[in-house]
C-alpha cells in the first residue's frame, strides 16, 4: 500500500484552466486504486495499512485469487501476480474512493488545512491512470 | 447480497442524451443499496460478501433492530423483517455509496478497461430506485 | 461519535438559491468528519459506533499518537488531545465521506423517503467546516 499525495500537480492544472469558482472531479480509472482526501502524515499511513491487513489479509483464501474455479478477466497485463489481488478489489469495494469531487474558489482548491488529495495504491506497484475535469461557473 | 451491472443501461441513457462532454450522477435513492464501480468478476463478489459478513454478522445484536426501544421509522414498506437490517445500514455507513460520478468524453462513459458500475444489494431483494442526472459542458 | 442531521439547513439553502434543477456539493473541510447519507434512526448511530470501536479501538497502538516518532502536523490547533486521534484518520480514510453530492429537482434536494444528510463527528467534539455549492441547470 502507498499513499502518494497529488494535491500539488492538481492545484496547478486548477490554476492553468483559469476556472474562477467551480469544481474539479478526480477520477481514478482502476479498480484497486483510490482518490481520497485526508491528513499528509506518515503514521496515518502506516495505521492504515494495518488496518486494512487486519480486515483483508493478504494470505486469506479469496474466490478472486482462485485461477481453478475463476472465469472472467483472465487476462492480467502485467503478468500472473495481478490476478492474486483479491484483497485489494475487497478493500477498494468497501471503500470505494474511485472519485473526489473539489469545489475550487477563487483559482484555489477549497481544501481544509489538513486536507491533501491522495491516490491511494492498493494492489502492487503499477502505473495508473487518474482522469481530471474541471467545471467552471463562469461559461 | 447481490451486485447488479447496470453498466450498460447507463451507457445507452448516455448515448441517448447527446452529451458529448460532461458527467453523469448515478444516485441510488435508498440507504441500504449502494452504488459502486469495480471489476466484474464473480469471485470478487463472494469475497466481499464474505468480508460483510465478518464484520456484521447478521445474528448480532443490532440496536436498529430492537423494536423493544426502537422508536423512530416504524412503519416498513414490506413487512416486519424490513426493518431487521442493522448489518446492511452499518454497511452502507462505513461503505457510502449513495452516488458515483462518471465523467463523460466523446458520448461515452470514460470508465477503466475493468470498471463497471454496480448497484449493490445490501439488504435483502426489494425493488430499488436509481436517479440519473446528466451534465453537459455544451449548453 | 455523533451523528448530526443537516439536512433541512441545506434544505432550506437550496430553496432560497432558486436552482430549480441541478446538484448540491456537500463537502467537509474535515479529515476527521464525514458527510454521510443514510436513515435517522438513533439505534443505527449506535450501531456503527460499536463497529468503529470493534474495527479501530482507540486504545490500540497508532503510529499517528506516537509522539515520539511524528515529525508532521504537530502543532494541534485544540491542545495536545487533539494529535490522539488516529482511529478517527483510519475510520475517514475506510469510510470516505468527504462529500456527498445530491440532486436537486423542482427546488428540492431529491432525496428518498429515509435518506438524511449528516455530519458524522469521529473526532472529539470541535467546531466543523461544510462547504456548499449549488449548480443548477438553468445559468
Amino acid at each position: 500500500m502507498d499513499f502518494i499525495d497529488i494535491t500539488n500537480e492538481i492545484e496547478k492544472l486548477v490554476k492553468k484552466s483559469k476556472a474562477k469558482n467551480g469544481f474539479i472531479i478526480v477520477f481514478s480509472k482502476h479498480t484497486t486504486a483510490a482518490i481520497r482526501i485526508n491528513e499528509k502524515e506518515k503514521g496515518i499511513y502506516k495505521d492504515f495499512a494495518m488496518l486494512s491487513r487486519k480486515l483483508l489479509p493478504t494470505k486469506q483464501y479469496y474466490h478472486h485469487n482462485d485461477l481453478n474455479i475463476r472465469t472472467e478477466n483472465l487476462v492480467c497485463d502485467i503478468g500472473a501476480s495481478d490476478c492474486m489481488n483479491g484483497h485489494s478489489h475487497c478493500l477498494h469495494l468497501l471503500m470505494g474512493g474511485t472519485a473526489e469531487l473539489i469545489p475550487i474558489i477563487d483559482r484555489k482548491l477549497a481544501l481544509g488545512i489538513y486536507q491533501r488529495i491522495f491516490l491511494i495504491e492498493l494492489d502492487c506497484p503499477r502505473r495508473r491512470k487518474i482522469l481530471l475535469q474541471i467545471y467552471s461557473n463562469e461559461n
